[in-house]
């Protein structure tokens, strides 16, 4: 367990049955348990810069003397370590606490040892105390005084030198010497660290940039946006539609692949298998004449305008994020160029995509089993560079899923050692081992299922899931109420307030959320099919142009939505995130709130979108830091109404067809008699 | 991930923030979550000889590819590795197990890959089925079975190559060959492990042998063995004793330290700090002119003496454990022959042991922290050595957790390998981590805090706490109701039937437990004084001469508990506890049971020693393995009474002046009319 032990972790310390007795057997203390922590270390944790990390360890020794410990951080690998002493709790749990104020990696780890002077200061109080002589106690106590001598310099020694001569005079000040507050400052100053243990782990801390944690993206069809229909709109008409989008309040801009269209197998209306002449196809079908995932789709414009777009964006305060969608259709020049890199049938021609008997021959995965793998791992890390040199920071990875996961932990890695704050989201809908371990491999933040999480329950079981402690040190929601692909029965019934409950709630309980637009503000909700989530005439396969002035437009209310987050501190992070009981499970009540208790915010949704529902609501008064015999304010933000509450229940009633969900901060105090000037 | 890269864990895979490209970065399947395991490896699994390994993985790979999986493990270091195929359950889980059939250390890991085969064969089966075209993917089917050719030798190969045959001339069988269980069966025997993930670690069992899970211990002072009162009993009255306590079915004999007892600062009866001449001492302070930990206590007899006692014993069916207390009195050959293994105070004196205020001036703490570390480690390990030789393979070791922890790591490993049949049982009363830390480093039992858990909730509390697995998986509770320094106010208090019912909950609620005899069977229960757990007159510092005869000893329920015990394999291990709920908290109700479920015991206590109580049971009647439609009989195996119950609940009463306590064996199924010949 000490220093030079450290190698010896793992397999190589479950195998060590034997302690070499050649080594270092006084290092006594154990540490245990260091945490935050994501799979033993394997995986770092995730912070965003300005962030505390509260680390937290088990530490303990034989018999009853007294430990000292420090938590040592550092940035990146060769960094100076920073110590922070470390304070016991209860139960053998020490804890301590650092910031990281930069991007990149920090390390962590514990430091612990037998603290000689802290033990013999305890015994002699209360030797003192029980009138005992202590004359050979004063002894021992100056021995550890000039011990302390060696490791002291300037100042600190001369005053070490004062205090070990006085306990060694045994004089009658010599007891109160030994106790003084200033030698137990000077003594920790200078620690003795005889066989110290350290952890055997350097424990990682991935810190991002704040909108990895807090960011409402808005993302858009740039085709569709021209201000003529059945026109193909160009990244000039996305700068035309900047305004409406930054007036919302996003901060994010997210377009769907802006690369040239194949044409071999396109996709026509509605996903038809034969397309028309005219058919523009889905931007997911990458690759053409024009070029591959570094080239831009002719009718969208040029690089130049794309830069322009990204400067535009920037001064509305939205930032661009791409779709990275490592795809190839037949017509992409990687498939000439690189054959290597797909799959080969039997009969020469290259394996097209398929899910046994539905086949998709518009679209030629790529073989990471290929034998040419690090080229091909090189190249497609080369685009992620080439968009970033164009000033993109923000990628959204399509189906990372179903490509080698040893290859995003190095291409991230690669990615954020020249650019630290380039932020990944990944768009996996699968099973929840694989979407937690792709958020291990460094993706900054997760689709999640809230699409299908309609229910109290169900929200609440799902919420408090991801929200563990073990889970969001690696796993950052973004919740989406819709996508291009995902259109829940939910909303296809539900209508608008339908539309607004699901809005709050990703809002709301999500740091990170984004809105599909603008099918979403126009209340888009007509399936291609009875049981399909997919949108009848989707976007994906055509131009749309949409009335941006329809009057039945939740623009505003969008508006209102991402203010009320900007303003709200507690709704900046998802770890404060708490339900509370209702006694109508049509009704879902939560509360966030920010450390310092200053900012709580309490929101009610109703989840039944045809009927009034109305029910008690019973806070948990004390993680709220409520008094539960004072009445309080709560203010509702989106009406601007303001209720006076008392204690834990209260009762609420939500029309749908007014507003579906109430969102209220919390005023604790209410101002009473004796708060004003003139009761004095 | 993969087998090269199995030494990169630990601290040094927290800082591997980017994989090598030049590493083979095809191993796609991630491998997590390996259990059991303890503290993430560092510490190993307990399990006994016979008893099986169930290994649990998450197990899963990017895409919709199928996986394959083993299990690896092999006897020791340098074992052959043996595999196991791993079965998925659910939520990419994936499981196997292994026995393990000797003593000492097994290993374990887990490897996975891309089952290439098998993905095509799932593909094939929908194609087929939805009347595709196979005639390229029957080809494909040949690669893949050409490929396990070169794999394979014999039969086996001749099978595969007329397989392949078939599959290649696409013949109208071809299909059928494609998808036979035979052609899968020899896929699966030679696995092409392309890019195989290893797990990054070798996972430790320790294996012991059974007594370490099942054990009845009997604690006795030699000394106080004597036919006569007055006299000093010896080795050859404890042979005398020995039918007394293996008639009453314990299978370990504990004795408190049998070396010579120190003169200076001699302890007197009651603990008082001046000694009578007469007074024999406290058998804890180790160490006089006569010899040391390898010496016995002249008055006992001799080593040959020993000898006979271990034989007869074993004769008996009693194991002797003896009891190891590293501590010395002044008088003890290592103060004079190794001074430096003891602390010194300023006067150059020996520190006795003190906790300020009080002072043990009859005790020297060994001191770990000695630069001679490691010749006092191999002198103790040596002890330990000495009375294997002796013939003695259980060591009850005292106040572990004031000695360093890394010496027990150390020595614990060093006896075994040589003795891989010792046994080692913590007597350590202090902190929840201490205890479990003592356990991780290689006791193989542990005192508990049993004794001062006495109601409902603190037993219920405690041992679900105990029995869950990451604990249960390294820790194995003995329980005592009583030690020679623990007579509990519960005991003090509660009389007879308080005795009978600790009796009952120490040996069912632990498959180890003992007694602190005769003490305990005769219900002494008289304190020293108000406040205080010691005994009055307390054998540790005086003889006692025991009435076994009294009629009211506990012995005869003591042996019906033991045999209880023995008869039912449920009883063997703590694993399958379970707590039951009652409505009376003064009722305990809980149930432990065999793997296959043809051993169900279900218990109920009477806490309350002094009114009858009675209440409803709630049996968890699932897990029990009941239909709550039937029937079913309660044999209660103290008074031999059946009891029809129906159901989940069943009313009780138990009147602490008959017996506070039932045992029931639960018999499933009630023999009705079609259970008879005649009915027939």
């Amino acid at each position: 367990m000490n220093s030079k032990r450290k190698k010896s972790v793992g397999s190589e310390k479950a195998r060590q049955t034997v302690l070499p007795i050649g080594a270092e057997g006084r290092a006594r203390v154990a540490i245990d348990a260091v945490r935050p922590v994501v799979d033993g270390g394997r995986f770092p944790v995730k912070r965003i810069a300005g962030e505390s990390v509260i680390v937290e360890a088990d530490i303990f020794a034989d018999g009853h003397d007294e430990l000292s410990a420090a938590l040592r951080y550092r940035r990146g690998e060769l960094g100076r370590w920073v110590e922070v002493p470390m304070k016991p709790l209860v139960n053998d749990v020490w804890r301590a606490e650092f910031e990281v104020s930069g991007l990149g990696d920090y390390y962590y780890t514990v430091q612990a040892w037998i603290d000689r002077f802290k033990s013999w200061r305890h015994g002699f109080e209360k030797k003192l105390a029980a009138e005992q002589n202590v004359a050979l106690d004063l002894l021992a106590g100056a021995d550890l005084v000039e011990l302390a001598i060696e490791r002291a310099k300037g100042h600190d020694r001369t005053a070490l030198e004062r205090s070990a001569k006085i306990l060694r005079s045994q004089d009658a000040g010599a007891s109160e010497q030994a106790l003084a507050d200033e030698l137990s400052l000077l003594m920790n100053k200078y620690p003795e660290r005889r066989w110290v243990t350290t952890y055997d782990k350097e424990l990682r801390v991935s810190v991002e940039r704040a909108k990895a944690r807090f960011s409402a993206w808005y993302e858009m069809f740039p085709r569709s946006c021209a201000a003529k229909a059945g026109v193909h709109g160009t990244f000039k008409d996305c700068i035309a539609r900047l305004p409406y989008v930054a007036s919302m309040g996003f901060d994010v801009l997210y377009l769907p692949p802006i690369h040239p269209i194949g044409v071999s197998f396109r996709k026509g209306k509605n996903n038809s298998v034969s397309a028309e002449p005219t058919d523009v196809g889905s931007p997911w079908a990458i690759g053409a004449k024009a070029g591959g995932h570094k080239s831009i789709h002719p009718q969208l414009g040029t690089l130049a305008d794309f830069h322009q777009l990204v400067t535009k964006a920037k001064e509305q305060g939205l930032e661009i994020a791409l779709d990275i969608a490592f795809q190839c259709t037949p017509d992409h020049p990687y498939v000439t160029e690189h054959p290597e890199w797909f799959r080969k049938r039997p009969d020469g021609t290259i394996q097209y995509a398929e899910n046994p008997p539905k086949k998709y021959q518009d679209i030629f995965p790529i073989d990471f089993d290929s034998d040419d793998w690090q080229a091909l791992w090189q190249e497609l890390k080369s685009v992620l560079i080439f968009w970033c040199e164009q000033g993109v920071r923000i990628f959204r990875v399509d189906n990372p899923h179903t490509k080698a996961f040893p290859f995003w932990e190095w291409a991230i890695a690669e990615v954020k050692k020249k650019y630290p704050d380039a932020i990944f989201l990944a768009e996996a809908f699968t099973r929840p081992k694989v979407m937690y371990r792709l958020a291990k491999l460094g993706f900054s933040q997760s689709y999640t299922y809230f699409a299908w999480r309609n229910t109290q329950a169900e929200l609440t079981e799902y919420f408090t899931e991801i929200n563990q402690a073990d889970i969001a040190d690696h796993f950052r929601a973004n919740l989406w109420p819709t996508t291009p692909d995902i259109l829940t029965e939910y909303l296809q019934f539900g209508g608008r307030p339908a539309f607004i409950a699901r809005l709050v709630l990703a809002a709301m309980l999500g740091a990170n959320y984004g809105i599909y637009g603008p099918a979403f503000e126009l209340c888009d909700n007509v399936a291609r099919e009875p049981g399909s989530e997919e949108y009848l005439n989707s976007e994906k396969y055509q131009l749309k142009h949409w009335d941006l002035s329809n009057k039945d437009s939740l623009k505003e209310i969008v508006t209102l939505v991402n203010r009320i987050r900007r303003d709200n501190p507690a709704l900046h992070s998802d770890r404060s995130l708490r339900f509370h009981q209702v006694d109508n499970s049509e009704l879902l009540c939560f509360s966030k709130q920010s450390d310092d208790l200053t900012n709580v915010i309490v929101v009610v949704v109703n989840l039944d979108p045809h009927h009034s529902q109305s029910g008690w609501v019973e806070l948990e008064t004390q993680s709220l830091g409520l008094d539960s015999q004072q009445p309080y304010q709560m203010h509702e933000l989106l009406t601007g109404a303001r209720y006076l509450w008392h204690g834990a229940r209260n009762f609420l009633q939500l029309d749908p067809q007014s507003v579906p969900a109430q969102i209220f901060r919390m005023r604790h105090k209410l101002r009473r008699e004796q708060d004003f000037d003139y009761f004095l």
